[in-house]
């Protein structure tokens, strides 16, 4: 079960050496992560607002295994690691567009859930759960 | 004569009032910028290094219109406003995806070409007239 | 009449070329437009809440002179160029740290007032004309 | 044994919500690794050509305990956290820039070495371990 979103890396984003800065990859992981919400819920500029929770990021980290070089056509692989009782867990395998074998690098980015806007921590909202069911990123 | 891309603002370009960060308009303007230069000639990882020239920026301005927000499905208009003796400036109308009338922001960026790798300041090159013509952003 | 601040061309701004990317050259300005803020106002973070007004851009343009590489001290001089009825233009000269005359970019950022946080526009508030007397950026 | 170095939080950096993209930590912590270099080795600009070395990242983490917000000044404390045979491991504490005990983040960046420009991998070079002395973030 995967959501997968298709990125080309920019001039802007790639350091001396010819290869994209490692902070990037983690803007990749929050681009996919923005279209998984938008397949799940609609309108992601208000996606927020409507369900009245937020999802603020307590945890994120990444493993390069090859680097990515400008111009690169990439498929970001987003998938539910685990749900806990108050956090979810994503993974973002970026790989070359034409072969999903060409791992590039893993991104995992650690969500906690809390009330919108007051921001108290709160456990996982079934609306959710039930979003993530309809786009088949939850059993 | 135009040539089109599509983007979508990102959360990560999004300030606190809620509207793309204006210096990303140049991000936008550049990325389809890159567009242009892979329809013309191939992969743009290594277009320079092929052609033997580059395309430094000399001068870039951008009004304002409508903002941008999070989410906003958006299309890039490039043209080719002047083809000087020595530098070339393309305008990017950034639209809304689905009104190209819902004019957001205007980019010009003028490059001077210079040779490639040693940047000493050149002519225009024949090969880049040629590429532009086959994308038919000159006549 | 000048506002002086220092910064460093940082890795992750600078491209292939080893040239930093054009468009960092607006958020160098505007790094210096919110100490300018700060200097005159006050913690900048809730400066627009505080002032009851804000100040969106409504056009940017730069000059790009010599580049600025990876690890160049730089200062930003900030000077207001125009101060109209509904609008002020700041100039940004950035320049190497050591040498006022080692220009490399000129930004130029046009804002309008607008009343805060309703966005209508407004006539230019007193608060910002004293604001910037205060520290001598207007006589 | 840490070497600290001051930031401010701007205004292009923060999210919808007032609160700095949670990527930018990794900017932040990157930055503070420039200016261990320089500190180390002179000239950050030309580090890696001097040395015939390079030090990619090959993990990166970050955990987030309390918002850094617009505006906000910030110091972040490096140490190295474990040299081993063919890496090293630097952590980054980015807390208040008044109180060192106000943690906002915990970045973590792992770096593998290379011989420049070759890219292969080798071990830990002895110029690296006598710059990470002369600093004092190795005993």
């Amino acid at each position: 079960m995967a959501f997968e979103y298709g990125l080309t890396a920019r001039f802007h984003e790639v350091d001396r050496v010819g290869i994209v800065f490692f902070g990037r990859a983690y803007e990749y992981a929050h681009i996919c992560f923005e279209e998984v919400l938008t397949a799940a819920f609609g309108e992601v500029g208000t996606v927020f607002e409507r369900l009245h929770f937020g999802m603020p990021l307590v945890h994120t980290e990444a493993s390069y295994t090859r680097p990515i070089k400008h111009g690169d056509r990439l498929t970001v692989h987003a998938s539910i690691e685990r749900l806990g009782e108050r956090s979810v867990t994503y993974t973002y395998a970026i790989t070359g567009a034409s072969d999903p074998d060409d791992l590039r690098c893993n991104v995992r980015l650690k969500h906690a859930f809390v009330d919108f806007p007051a921001f108290t921590k709160r456990g996982v909202p079934d609306a959710f759960v039930e979003g993530m069911r309809r786009i088949e990123l939850l059993p």
